[in-house]
């Protein structure tokens, strides 16, 4: 497999954007990673995109085709990839895998999804397909329900406390304002999380992360295609994609995913690293809980112990496990097709030592995209050039 | 890129298939696939499924993850991949790509559609996602409309007739009887067809292929994984896949898919052989008119040809080119994303002597899967292994 970098990246703010077509949105982000790179866009030999639910919301599809026309790209391969909230992760690993398996030389990822024009039942029916709607579905079950009651299993199990896990969302939302191209920072304490309004118990509005239009896109090349970049490359040591269960009786534990866990043993193993050597982190924080339940999958922090190091700070900016210096989706928003590649727009600003809410000297990145009820993962692991 | 095989085969019958889930469908017909290869599932390392309008029509989406659970697979990348009427074929060439570029040696194509439970307004809607709907979905246009249109330009230009439009249909319809998957053959003459209900002029009821169901699976192995194959084992010569406009005002001339003919070029020469060599044919007549220009749009007989190459008889079995032995879209229903596994699924069993409408001797077999407003094509080439 050839190396291939991360050449440009571009990206909407996320938010509501009222009347811009979806094909616009990525149609911009993919031109700002294009421009970045400073490539001619003639070279592109294939285009991903991640998207969930434009079918449903926006009663548009072959989004793929749509962008590639509106960038004015040639004749070349144009797909539409789908894996629930993962979707954006998997169109990044096909762009990498065209490169990396020698098909072309350059290849463009893209992820968008509109979804603030369409009311709360509509909304929550369209993320529902991402269940298997003769089990879970049926049930009544929601994606708050379910991370509510991974919470309930995880707080029974190693005594995680509502403070510890608030901790998560005071440090995710001041992150956020911090980041430009969020869509709701803000200075939250626990008491102020508690008084939010009740959406699942334990879960409050806060631990949610909110509803969002938006799109961001990588412009991916072959490390030995020519050294005539615009903007500091950096380079993509792992993309592991992996399956789980679409039914919550599928998993043996409420309180792990066990597609993370074998999308980041692949990802550790094809780059050659431990989860000690990471140095900063994006990963899937849909709600509060997720990201401790996460990180703990990851391999971050020992099993049970991510509220406590949410709680002490080791997960902040200047702790030792610095976990979504972005904001996260918690203050990003949730433009689901585009999540997983705008997570390595954020670590790839990392890297370069150019994001607004920088790690110091971070050299190595993993992003975490996770899909529906842990139904599709991906992890992928990025290094500085020079590191 | 290595050798890939079709080492196995399932389809489920086209048509109505009431109260089976549309995850069910695609599950009988992998397994049956699986099966017929006698190969272990565990040995599935990527399943790439085809599918354009689940979330719409039933509010199902993450179906790749779905099918692998159903099927007991391991926590492989599971990916859906959409370009409208063509995502069947793009799913066949990510499979095909995953063994090719060395990713595993094993791997599953399934495509799948369930339509027949819906209104003919809200399937309508469903199929017209796959235009852009900023400018020919307010336009009024569906997809009857522009291959009316497209049919009117082909009689002005090349003085095409309707009797020689009506052979097309006359030809796959009686295909459709000997074939036991398709969803309506028939026996019909030129007054028959044209005594049909007017659709959207010229087109006529039988010009149209129905609304339909059904899901269909392909098992490819690497050629140098080990020579234990149950089934007789068919090769890939080609996968190419392309893209053109999604708007009519794209499209310099409406008698052509610009990227049908750039997805055949692509495909000729990836398999070292020209349009002359092929033996048997399963294209994407949605419409009777598509037979034409799609034959054209290969290469199969010179512009402006098809309709006399039809009318004389030149593309039924025993001609020199034939052109859907399995009865095509207009006889075997077109589930969307089914269809271009099932066109691959048809040519495996010609070129392995086994199918019930044989073309003798049939060596080399191309398939042709056409998206939306020619967004997207998937042209594949297979051989007998033996040829």
């Amino acid at each position: 497999m050839r190396k291939v970098l991360v050449a440009g990246i571009g990206s909407t703010p996320f938010g509501r954007h009222g009347d811009i077509a979806i094909q616009s949105l990525a149609i911009r982000a993919a031109d700002a990673a294009i421009r970045e790179a400073g490539i001619d866009r003639r070279e592109i030999g294939a285009l991903y995109l991640g998207n969930f639910v434009s079918g449903p919301l926006t009663g548009q599809e072959v989004l793929a085709g749509l962008v590639a026309d509106g960038l004015g790209l040639a004749q070349i391969p144009c797909t539409k990839v789908e894996g629930a909230c993962a979707s954006g992760g998997i169109a990044f690993r096909h762009a990498y895998l065209a490169i990396a398996s020698g098909l072309c030389d350059v290849a463009l990822a893209v992820g968008v999804e509109k979804m603030t024009h369409a009311d709360t039942a509509t909304t929550t029916a369209a993320l529902n397909c991402a269940m298997d709607n003769r089990s879970d579905g049926v049930s009544g079950l929601t994606f708050p329900g379910l991370f509510g009651l991974a919470w309930q299993v995880h707080a029974e199990r190693y005594g995680t406390r509502r403070e510890q896990v608030s901790a998560v969302v005071t440090k995710n939302k001041a992150n956020g304002l911090l980041n430009p191209l969020a869509q709701m920072g803000a200075t939250l304490d626990n008491d102020q999380i508690v008084q939010s309004a009740l959406i699942c118990d334990p879960l409050r509005l806060y631990d949610c992360c909110p509803t969002s239009d938006g799109a961001s896109a990588l412009l991916l090349v072959a490390a030995d295609r020519r050294p005539d970049l615009a903007a500091m490359p950096v380079e993509v040591l792992a993309a592991a994609q992996t399956r789980g269960s679409a039914r919550i009786a599928g998993h043996p534990d409420l309180c792990t995913f066990e597609a993370t866990v074998a999308a980041a043993q692949a990802a550790y193993a094809q780059a050659g690293i431990t989860a000690q050597d990471v140095d900063v982190v994006e990963l899937h924080d849909c709600f509060s809980i997720a990201e401790i339940i996460d990180g703990e999958d990851l391999g971050l922090m020992p099993r049970g112990h991510g509220a406590a190091y949410a709680a002490e700070g080791r997960t902040r900016v200047g702790g030792d496990v610095p976990i979504n210096p972005s904001g996260g989706l918690l203050s990003k928003g949730h433009p689901v097709g585009a999540t997983g590649i705008s997570q390595i727009y954020e670590t790839v600003l990392q890297l370069r030592g150019q994001h607004p809410n920088q790690v110091r000297d971070a050299a190595i990145g993993l992003t975490h995209n996770l899909g529906g009820t842990g139904v599709a993962c991906s992890v992928n692991i990025l290094k500085r050039l020079d590191a």
